[in-house]
């Protein structure tokens, strides 16, 4: 079966510059940055608006792609588990699910608080939150 | 920059054949069904627990890549939203969400319930929820 390329919609910006600096979830983070969405997507933020909560979608193109079992959360006490027993960034498609609550809309830029992600990693979809 | 291509990891098997028989959310779901995780991808499995919940993603193999707006659930009568602002399975990569209540583990195939998820639809990742 022909396997689907994945395309990226925009990129992350954020002052998180290294993995050690990044919080582990989102719920832990009270950081803010901007997602800037590349202009061919733009059509599909129409209603989106401020003070809503959305589900971000990234790819971690800096994960292991081929690590089948971590320690949670770097806690080698618990013994390993595998990857989708996990959050772990590390697994065979590295998409990271973040929920990041809308400041400001302004054209293909949507500011974000709740991030957690390095600046630079690429997105490959926004969604609701389910009503 | 080289787009990255997704992995199957497994497939799901139900009892949902085509789009208009799928539930719209899986919280609307008491369907069963079981995911079959291809053997080389089985260590991942290790710690996912009856009883759990995990949150599966999807490739929506059949949905258009190229709408950006949709009418949300098909009501016309609130107009276009980008699909950025829904949950349509229609967006530049279709990726679902599913939250899905686990019933068994049997080496590489999971029992689950809530199951909103068309047979045959490629599995790309399995994670916990955050804790």
């Amino acid at each position: 079966m022909h396997l689907p390329e994945l395309h990226f919609i925009g990129k992350v910006h954020s002052d998180i510059h290294n993995t050690k600096d990044a919080p582990k979830f989102h719920a832990e983070s009270d950081r803010t940055g901007t997602l800037e969405i590349y202009p061919q997507y733009q059509d599909g933020l129409k209603g989106i608006a401020v003070g809503q909560t959305i589900v971000v979608l990234c790819w971690f193109h800096q994960a292991d792609r081929n690590a089948l079992q971590v320690y949670p959360r770097g806690d080698k006490s618990k013994g390993l588990r595998g990857v989708f027993a996990t959050r772990s960034p590390m697994r065979p498609n590295p998409i990271a699910i973040s929920e990041l609550k809308v400041l400001a809309v302004d054209g293909c830029r949507i500011e974000v608080s709740g991030l957690d992600i390095l600046h630079g990693t690429p997105i490959v979809d926004i969604k609701n939150i389910p009503s």
